[in-house]
């Protein structure tokens, strides 16, 4: 059974009345709650948590961290940050989500700035499918659309994904590289777009899909890991 | 004409007999010396000058900085280190040469721990060129040797490379990915492995000709800094 | 000097008053007209001419191939396919316009479909850039429009980019990747999204910009051809 | 419940002792049945058979296929390589093994000549994962060795792998990319370098733990078809 934890700032949710109508149990507990039906083993693990719900105990157990912050991403201590990328090294899966783009351990693993262009004006996004053969598109149909959410457009300044499997389309005249999957040591990371905080985006049916998909494909295979350092040879070497 | 900057920490020559008589003008000089003679500009820097030669005036004025690091890698400032990060994002070139590997600016835009095998008993390398459409492998021929090389052995954790144009194959049984390119921002980034401190490495010709070619490729386009931010529609949305 | 060839199925323009006003010296007129200012060595060829223009002479004498059909790929014929296929994989750059994504010598490189989804409605097309570092993207800026255009669809049946430079957003509501790189053995191929036969898109000066930059890219570097077939060892193997 | 087929073009087992004496039952009879033991639903084809044994029927029913051919590639009908290939565009996985790489169906869906150097020698062959993350590369350590193959060398003239996991070490100084992916329409499609007739490479445990992991691989995930051709627009477009 994979081991979630699903971390969330959990701020709006506490100061602002339109996020909190959306999601009365935090994002956190909105995505707790779908991924558990899923079948998944589901923990949450919030900001003002001591170390941030994220103790060394914490994330031996996680298979996949999925990550939603936005205002206080400088509150995340640098230690947490460091050992969630040990983890994900080590073979920890991370999904990161919307304004996760911005995380310290986003930016850590990727090496930019992941800076994009945004726009709040509740603007129609229509995803589409670029990779019908990905295990993340299982089941997502050729496009599906969301009928409020923050813009974010290109350039977004990532590495080259591993593999792009989704891109928006905006209603100002946008797009967006929406679904991007990147590999670092023997973790797997998947970045998703949607799920601005004043929209009841983590409701709509194929963006939970989405998030299922990615956990179980996001749960590294059980590989040792491999030898560094000072290696003797495997076949002989010629004196000269 | 393409403004290089050749970087070396500048240790081991001031150390050790056997590197200094293998590079009198450090590994540094003999690199500047070759691309010269290939028609750059180029100007060296080192670990010991005040902040390591790498003052914002240099770094402005490099179109392509290389990168010669290994036991002294903790000692390079973290200033320094993001100032070069961020130069690298807004368009600078950089090659990291062999165990610049491990150094601070090339695990920071990697986001892996860069790690590997390794093992000093001047041994035979061959570089294979598996990219032959490549402008870094211009000229190169199929395959190069080296005579006597420390060698680096898979896993070498990093990235999946944008490109990989040159693997190793090594006497003492193991293989490498010895050219991977890698674009970040608007940089875009070579790592070459050959160069150990105590070999003849970097008089090799076809050593000389890939950091030549990788020179010219490394140039960045002459492009704008996309806009980031807050970002007004570009077509008009619908109020409902 | 690169040599260039641009091939037209030179159809459209003979049969339909529209084409022939915006296009009086056919498609490939007007493009060899901007690459000649541009500096290259041109020379075009039509699908009516004996081999198409594409003889054994012709290919051996391009740098870069440019192909532009829409309605007669059935009668190019699959000789000079081969022919441009060889001459592919032996180094001839090769970019591919707008409906030639359908051309027998594209559908061949790739080993897909290369179907898409289509609609002729005169409409927006925003054209924005994902890789600013690509030296085909040199000087376009952010983002292009094109006031009327076809519209192309995702999904694009096409191999996974070697690099994705350029996606489309379209006024209809789609997305598309309009600026995709491959390399075929030693030759390297461009797709290039826009240029229906109806609308002045080859006029545009940053369309004309993307194909000039495309051309300087895809001449392949000098390099031999690899040694295929027996091998002799170049280690001593035991006997056992 | 997955639905294998492997098809082997079953000649070498006929004609030669040596061959006839490693696979008694062919080679598609080794590896069927280490599939089956794995836990697939495993059927064989064969190339004297009526339509080489991949009816239409059997084709519909196959949820991964396994290629291996060698002398008789062009013996293979253009009838059955279509159809194969329109079967992996709609989502058939294919594991191309061995000499395959210059099957017609392999050329076919890579768009290259699919060349290489190979030897005859008896020689050892060390496998290094450089993809530790990949469930292809799941159980199978940091490198295994095969003491007796045929050697295949780069350069390996194959398009870009989406993913390579792994890369061959040959006693006679040559590297190989022997383990690649690529998609192909819905199709995943995996090549895999051991296996040469007169080797009992497919008895080595590891060969076939990579052939279990990799069909488990190949499935593709259950998605519709996507829409081609003439489209409807769903945004209003703009009359001017």
């Amino acid at each position: 059974m994979v081991k979630v934890t699903v971390w969330n700032e959990y701020r709006h949710e506490k100061k602002d009345e339109v996020v909190r109508n959306t999601y009365p149990n935090g994002i956190h507990g909105t995505i707790a709650n779908f991924l558990e039906k899923a079948g998944f083993h589901v923990k949450t693990a919030t900001l003002d948590e001591p170390k941030h719900g994220l103790t060394e105990d914490v994330l031996k157990n996680t298979d996949v961290l999925i990550w939603w912050g936005h205002i206080a991403h400088e509150e995340v201590s640098d230690d947490v940050v460091n050992q969630v990328y040990e983890r994900v090294l080590d073979g920890m899966g991370l999904i990161v989500l919307h304004s996760g783009h911005f995380s310290k351990i986003f930016k850590k693993l990727m090496g930019t700035s992941c800076d994009l262009k945004w726009r709040e004006a509740n603007e129609k996004e229509r995803i589409w499918v670029v990779d019908p053969t990905h295990p993340i598109a299982e089941g997502i149909g050729e496009y599906f659309e969301l009928d409020h959410e923050e813009m974010y457009g290109e350039h977004f300044d990532i590495p080259t994904p591993d593999e792009l499997i989704f891109i928006s389309w905006f209603e100002g005249g946008e797009v967006f590289r929406s679904g991007c999957t990147y590999k670092r040591g023997k973790g797997k990371i998947f970045y998703f777009r949607p799920g601005h905080e004043t929209h009841p985006t983590y409701y709509h049916p194929q963006v939970q899909k989405v998030i299922v998909n990615a956990v179980k494909w996001a749960k590294a295979p059980e590989t040792k890991k491999p030898t560094y350092g000072n290696y003797q040879p495997l076949e002989p070497i010629q004196i000269d």
